[in-house]
Parts: structure tokens; C-alpha cells; sequence
């Protein structure tokens, strides 16, 4: 049983962006040597959230809708009154969840045939860091 | 320390359907050997959620129509237009959360005394699978 | 490879309550010696969340009020009309999320810069309690 960590920097240059990190997270489960085990991937920002979902345009641009409808990105939060004016990204990541928790057998990752991870960028404009967490044999 | 794969397959007949998995879960336990550590149950489709709560017909209902008044089912996504009409179905899952990571500990799953372990069905009517990757010693 | 749990018991006097759980997290982690692996938060009761954001008392408002904007506190829920009249509280814990998993790098918990761990009491009164499961090296 071991255990291996990567980080991974997001060079997010927009506000909003979305970064497909399922070749990242599978890279890294190759470099842990670990076949059967968890990985865990976590947010290191509040702006941020990470999903699972089917890679399609169309449904991606359904999520990033229902997101703002959800939780709108506004002046009037009571954090903006002190502090940043990002509340709404704040609660949009909460919505989506700051991690993922997957398994991997046989040396693969296991995802279903159709699902990709993707890291939710919701107020970038700077780098922006995650962590893999690989636990197994 | 040591780990455990099972692969549980879910008959769903109808589009929505819940199932109460928790048994299920509890005898993976059992057959892992495994008395102290983590369990990781994951959803492996986009149109279903595992969530934790009471056993009770009535809040299973509110949840239900919880989900439906926060991601309604309707035709015009994005999504729709292009591909399948159930993008409502996975922004249900996300809002529930495609998985969930439990306590083991003294051979026992670490739940709560009301709580169980729920696989939510949103868009069915064919085999559907969960994993559980249990992990310790 | 070990294992290290803590039961974490909150004296929730209020009905609705914010515990910053965070300083109790990393000692549960100094405590159980492990220094690479993986630190698992689950709550025991379904009208409760754990979550993790900044610590600003606006933004924090903020969150507290959009829970109850998206799952409203109200007396005509299905699971009132035979059971408890709490099933707004119920949601908001789904919403939430009923725990978290974080990397343990170098004997630290990774955060990130300015998060922090949180558990939000929705119908308390009475001791709750949560469970930390640590695995790792």
C-alpha cells in the first residue's frame, strides 16, 4: 500500500474557464504505479469546483446556465459589502463540490464509459492549483 | 492493508427509480474482510446520484420533487438540441452528487442511526452500475 | 499503511449553527502520526453539512441564505405531514454535502490558502457528532 501526490497548476486566463483533467488524473495514476486503490482530486480555491460529467459542448454550456441560475454571480451579497465580489462564485462552487473521489481497478481509472472529469474555473485570471491524492497497492 | 472492489448492477425498468443500496454495501464490508478504513460507492452513469439520508416515503418524495424544481426535466437545454433530451437528468446528479465515501470502522459502516446509503436512478429502463472500492485493514 | 478515527462531538445549542471544525481536523491528524494519506469527514445526522470555504462572516451569511433560498425551511413538505417538519433542513444538508475528503501532504492538511472546514448544524438542540476517518502513511 503506498500513496502519491501530484499537484497540478490550471494557467487559467479568463474569468470563467473549464479545464478537461481526466488525461491529467490518469497520468498521474500511471506515474503512482498504484493499480487498485482511490484517487482523490481537491480544489485548493473556493472559486472553483470539480465535476464529473459527459463531454459534450452543449451540456457543458446546460451546467455553466444552471450554475449562474442556481447561484448568480451579483453585487448584492452581503460578502461583497466587506470584502471581494465574488460570492456568487463562491456558492457556485459549493454547488459543484470542491472533489471527486474515484476508483481505480486494474490500473484504470473508473469512470463509465462516458464521463471526463473537468475542473470548473470560476474566477481566474491567475494560476490556479489542485491536488491528486493516489491511495492503493 | 489491503482493498476491495465490488461492482453492484441495478435492474432499473422504470426512467426514475430509487434503490436503497445500503445492504448491498454492507456485505461488500462484510466479504472484504475489511474492519477499519474507508468505503467509496460511485456512480459510473451521469443520469444518477448516490445520496445518504432517512428512510422515510414522505422525505423521499420532497427530495424527488426537490430535485425536479431545482433542474427541471424540460426539452430546451443545449443539450437537447444536438444530442439527448435528459440534461435536466444530469444536472440532477450533479446536484446529488455522483458518489459517496463512508466510515468503517469496528467492521461496522459509520452511518448514523437513521441514515442509509440511496442510489438515485434519473433516466433508467436499462442495467445501470455503482462501484464500491473499499480500502483499509 | 494505518488507520486513526475520531468521533468529533458538537454541543449544538441553537437550531441552526456554524462550527469551524478545522483546528479539531488537524489535531485528529497530529494525533493519529500520519503524515502522507487521505483525512475523510462524514456527518452522523442528515440535518447537518460539511463544507469548505473561506471564513468571512458576510460570505458566510451568504451561504446560510442561500440554502435557505434553494431549499426553503417551510411546514408543507411530504415528510411533515407524518413525520418531522424539519425536511427543509434535510435538503439543505443534501445541498451541502454530507462530508468531505482532503489530502494530508508533509503532515498538512491541504486547504489551500484561506479554506477552512466547516460543519453547519440545520436542526440542532441536542449533541450531534461527526466522524473523521484518517488513512495513510
Amino acid at each position: 500500500m503506498t500513496t502519491y501526490t501530484e499537484h497540478i497548476t490550471l494557467q487559467t486566463d479568463k474569468r470563467r474557464e473549464l479545464f478537461y483533467i481526466t488525461p491529467r488524473i490518469g497520468g498521474a495514476i500511471q506515474k503512482s504505479g498504484i493499480t487498485d486503490g482511490l484517487v482523490m482530486i481537491s480544489v485548493l480555491h473556493s472559486n472553483a469546483g470539480v465535476f464529473i460529467n459527459d463531454d459534450n459542448p452543449g451540456l457543458l454550456r446546460d451546467i455553466d446556465e444552471w450554475l449562474e441560475k442556481l447561484a448568480p454571480v451579483r453585487d448584492d451579497y452581503h460578502y461583497g459589502s466587506t470584502h471581494e465580489s465574488n460570492a456568487g462564485t463562491h456558492l457556485q462552487g459549493l454547488l459543484l463540490g470542491g472533489g471527486a473521489t474515484l476508483a481505480i481497478t486494474g490500473g484504470k481509472l473508473e469512470l463509465g464509459a462516458w464521463r471526463q472529469i473537468f475542473y470548473a474555473e470560476l474566477d481566474g485570471g491567475r494560476p490556479k492549483r489542485v491536488v491528486a491524492k493516489i491511495i492503493g497497492v
